[in-house]
């Protein structure tokens, strides 16, 4: 990565219950839009099998790919828990107990320690803590690999640990402008406001709610000034169709 | 597919607003929980941006390797609409205005049809249309790939619409057993378990709420009276501990 190349990422969320439908993934979300606001765009999401062949591969493919990868999922002390043991062999490393993490869990759990618990140290060698406030056992980091936990408030806490490591690009602005009106009546000038200004992401996402149908017309961009000027466009275009617009704005 | 092998699925959920974090995903745990009620295991999901090049990517790598895709999003009539022309690409298909398509899309929309909206009947030669009750312009499968509209209310629909002509496997059935004991105590139980059913999915999954901590236990296979006999084992396992178990059955 250099000054020109701007940082980028994948995740890999790791999870049969996703997978199976049992569960509703809570974690993309959250990292994607931490990850936008840090200027490191989001490039792709894998949700894969609990199985090692499945981790390792995405775990090479992305990582030859992208600056940084997260993976959520997989880390706690039961049989299915196989992420340690997966990015080890992603890595061609031997996995062993980390003699920090150790340490750490020791003073995490104090009498409480069991050597069940403990196989959460179990860490590809030479792999950098990340530290887990919202609960004992650490995450860790291989290389450009994150491994984080699945639980939701664990994985915040863990990412709020080590997002200050993170070589940021420019924060990723957005601005939403909504009317009540239909995709088809704006595709056209919409298709010419995103000629005009070709360094932004401008996206159209269709919506109904409450019976009425609308759309949400979204500008993403580094460029502040920018922003704001195709915010003008869009909304003089809604303007024009006899139509009032909300105007939103955000990281992400 | 034989009678030998299973069906399999994967899902590419095209979109910058879920890669942005500005939308939470609201398909996958649908798509998901539906195909392993049918018995087709979803293998993998790929979330992928609105480019082109990423989107022939993941469509010929997870065609060649699953029974069905799936896609969602990139359908309606703007400029960042770009997933029919996409599939094209994969299969070496010119795109064109499918003469069936414009037909359903005629009836639909009366004397409100534009050419812009007819944008939407623009599909890989040959393809099928999948039938969109809920709005206007249908979804289409070229080959093993099924197009699918973004908005969930409208992607169920067309879900519903293709399932039929789905070639399913022995429906996945699950039994859930929750208790309030933490993963650590039943770590070495549960792989006993593991061992002594290999056919079935044994997952582990810890939760926190309302100041309680617990984890449910998971068994997921296509034998019922097996499930049965593991969720006997489980049970045994929590009532071991002084523990009461809750169980819950459902797919997937």
């Amino acid at each position: 990565m250099t000054a020109d190349t701007p940082p980028t990422a994948a995740l890999i969320v790791i999870g049969n219950e996703i997978l199976s439908g049992r569960t509703q993934d809570a974690n993309v979300k959250y990292i994607a839009g931490r990850l936008s606001a840090m200027g490191i765009p989001l490039r792709e999401v894998r949700v894969v099998p609990d199985e090692e062949a499945a981790i390792i591969k995405a775990v090479n493919t992305l990582r030859a790919r992208e600056t940084y990868v997260f993976t959520t999922g997989g880390i706690g002390p039961t049989h299915d828990d196989i992420t340690a043991a997966s990015i080890g062999a992603a890595f061609g490393l031997p996995v062993l107990r980390h003699p920090e993490a150790e340490r750490v869990m020791r003073d995490a759990y104090g009498d409480d320690i069991t050597e069940v618990r403990l196989r959460m140290a179990s860490m590809p060698e030479g792999a950098a803590l990340i530290e887990n406030p919202a609960s004992g056992a650490p995450g860790f980091r291989v290389g450009s690999v994150f491994v984080l936990a699945g639980v939701p408030s664990i994985m915040r806490a863990m990412f709020e640990s080590l997002a200050p490591g993170l070589t940021g690009g420019p924060p990723i602005l957005s601005r939403a402008v909504t009317a009540t009106v239909r995709e088809s009546e704006v595709a056209e000038a919409l298709s010419a406001i995103q000629d005009r200004w070709p360094d932004v992401d401008l996206g159209s996402y269709p919506w109904a709610r409450g019976g009425q149908i609308g759309t949400t017309l979204v500008a993403r961009g580094t460029d502040k000034a920018v922003l704001e000027a195709v915010v003008t466009d869009l909304c003089a275009l809604i303007d024009g169709l006899g139509l009032d617009a909300t105007i939103q704005e955000g990281g992400g």
